[in-house]
């Protein structure tokens, strides 16, 4: 069983964090963060799929793919580091060779994170100053991981942050363990299923294999970070980090068994709860919008058919105007690709009580207006096709296009 | 070589048109056109690729692909017939034989088209009574043409209309003809560059064999209609139609000669025009944004990489801002699909007089914040990027997203 406990990244054992107002873009407010484990780390990782990489994306990357371990990461908000060329490159060298000597590690055990407007470099004094403070101040309490959520945030309105606990077989042999697993993450705009999200760190105590870790994150990933969208815009530095130290004292997972399977659903849990919020807090968003997509043909075809209704410009500013315009859902079903039959799906609109049958049989159903127009106005609008092909489902998560939103990038830099 | 003439429908000899207001959903202003020629014409037509075809794409495209000929068009504004089973198909054939009776063709020479809110049934009586009133106003002058691409206008701001004329060798034999091409059309929401766009209709007095009509459109098509976007939601009606009734006396261009060259570049000319004003007469839209990119290895790169710069609301909402946040092209750029290297490629932004690098080398490239918010306040802003990789080149345009789109389509059917 899984079970939601208070905290984020700290709430595994052996893990601390801290941060600090490093002045790299913002002031008056704290904007980098870092993460540490009292022991080495089995590391996994899921990144941008962007042709353009940031310079921490490339750094982190090889970590992972050289298979870890790590023991820190460093995470400023601000500036991306991306589009920064050799600058960029040289400035990830340094944050991590500074950071593996304050906290007596190799630097290869750093790994980092930058988020913020392409193109500027970041100051490496301001980043080493950074570095040397948070050294001295990390902390293992529920309020230091918080406190980290807050400092990596850009046009995010809230701190993202969940963990959650479940038992697994002890390395003793006899009884069970608790294990944690926790997580926070960012991000806001440029935020599309095309890839992971922004910037996302989870944290475990469990013991598990670095390949079954990387397995079970990216199939994971599938059904919860790629499966939401708040402009359709994939960033240069979207990195998804979990760290597992395996100081929990369960048997380490070393084959695809039960226990396999327990962390998988915990890491299902964390992940959709961390997509979840960062979709609903898209930029400017005044919904969260749900589009389950099911008895489908096939899975893929269920993701790319829900992705595409919440990533809908039309759709998005439908929900904000509280208009039950629902040929816009069909519409964006039908360009998505897949091949359906619109004579036979019906299409659903699901309030907290009520449901509004949308379309049936080929045309637009006639519906009680006001009533589909309180449903949008709940701060969760849900949305369901059902399309008689057979037993696949998928749900898409995004938000409504606003005001807001125009407002918030179309002057973002100052 | 082609030259630009006044007018748009009616620019062609043979061709009339007129427009009612038939109280179709809008009130107090035209809602219906009709086209007719005085001849049967050749005919070719693209469609919709969206899976929830509009009941007059259904209609327009089995008489397309049956071969033709057509002889008349009428086009409502204000509802789709969209998402209306049986019921909208039934309307159509109920139109295009009231059409053919009134007109004395039969109703297989009647084209159909509308646009407008999915859903709702259009009533059948508004639309012959409409249909029978045209009918006695059709006329060749160059204002009907004019009053026909106003009558369709939905969210449009400016109605779009253009005509060319240039010279084929005649029927005769001896010397050449002047031959016309002329267009309408509308669009301003739902445009995306997987498809046509929303309705456009061509006509010309060209004699053309029906197959080189609809190759020659093919494959104009591809670099305008399909690179233009405004909201990347793809329609459920879109449709562009071409007549040619011959009339000019030009030998038929029965090869792919240098007339039917000819042909291709009046065509290309026409519908890029139009395709560029829909672009800019986007819904809300205050700039008109294009991206050129060259020196990519395929043509099919080169359109994927510009269209997912003017498909980007993070750029979008950029230029609406006035603010040259570069990163964002790049970024655009990178999660298009398309392979390339970031390290060599260029990025500029064109104004009327001057040329500002933003990237090159790998980096964000310092520039005058000032030169550059001035060029991105011009009415039509251009960015080009240099992909280093081979030869081809393609174009896209797009517009701002504004204040005004989220308004428009917050509330688009009361």
């Amino acid at each position: 069983m899984i079970s939601k406990i208070p905290g984020g990244v700290t709430a595994a054992k052996g893990f601390s964090a801290a941060c600090c107002a490093a002045g790299i873009k913002y002031q008056n407010r704290t904007d980098m963060a870092m993460l540490f484990s009292g022991a080495p780390c089995a590391v996994a990782g899921v990144f941008t799929s962007n042709k353009v990489k940031a310079a921490p994306v490339l750094w982190d990357r090889k970590i992972v793919t050289s298979g870890g371990p790590a023991q820190a990461v460093v995470v400023n908000a601000g500036i991306a580091n991306a589009a920064t060329g050799k600058t960029g490159l040289n400035l990830c060298r340094g944050t991590a060779e500074h950071a593996g000597k304050v906290l007596s590690i190799p630097a290869e055990f750093v790994l980092l994170g930058s988020t913020g407007v392409i193109g500027p470099n970041i100051p490496l004094d301001r980043i080493t100053a950074g570095v040397s403070a948070m050294s001295e101040t990390l902390s293992d309490t529920l309020e230091a991981g918080t406190a980290a959520s807050k400092a990596i945030m850009t046009t995010d309105t809230v701190n993202k942050e969940i963990a959650v606990e479940f038992d697994l077989p002890a390395k003793s042999g006899e009884g069970t363990v608790t294990v944690r697993l926790g997580g926070m993450c960012k991000g806001s705009g440029m935020i599309h299923p095309n890839m992971c999200t922004m910037l996302a760190y989870l944290t475990t105590d469990c013991a598990i294999r670095r390949d079954l870790l990387q397995k079970a994150l990216s199939a994971v990933v599938q059904d919860t970070f790629n499966m939401i969208t708040v402009d359709g815009d994939t960033s240069t530095n979207d990195t998804l980090l979990v760290m597992a130290n395996g100081l929990s004292g369960n048997r380490c997972i070393s084959e695809e068994d039960e226990s396999y399977n327990v962390f998988c659903e915990a890491l299902f849990t964390v992940c959709r709860a961390l997509a979840v919020r960062m979709a609903g807090d898209g930029e400017g968003a005044t919904h969260l919008v749900e589009m389950r997509v099911y008895n489908a043909d096939t899975k893929e075809n269920a993701r790319i058919l829900a992705r595409s209704v919440v990533a809908s410009s039309l759709v998005k500013a439908m929900i904000f105007g509280r208009d039950a315009n629902c040929g816009r859902i069909l519409c964006a079903l039908g360009y998505a690709g897949p091949d359906f039959d619109p004579a036979v799906i019906e299409l659903y609109l699901h309030g907290e009580r009520e449901t509004v049958c949308f379309y049936r049989d080929g045309c637009v159903q006639a519906f009680d207006e006001d009533k589909a127009a309180a449903i949008l106005g709940e701060k969760e609008v849900r949305f369901s096709c059902d399309m008689k092909m057979g037993s696949a489902e998928a749900t898409a998560w995004g938000c409504d296009l606003t005001y807001d939103y125009v407002k918030i990038n179309g002057d973002y830099r100052s």
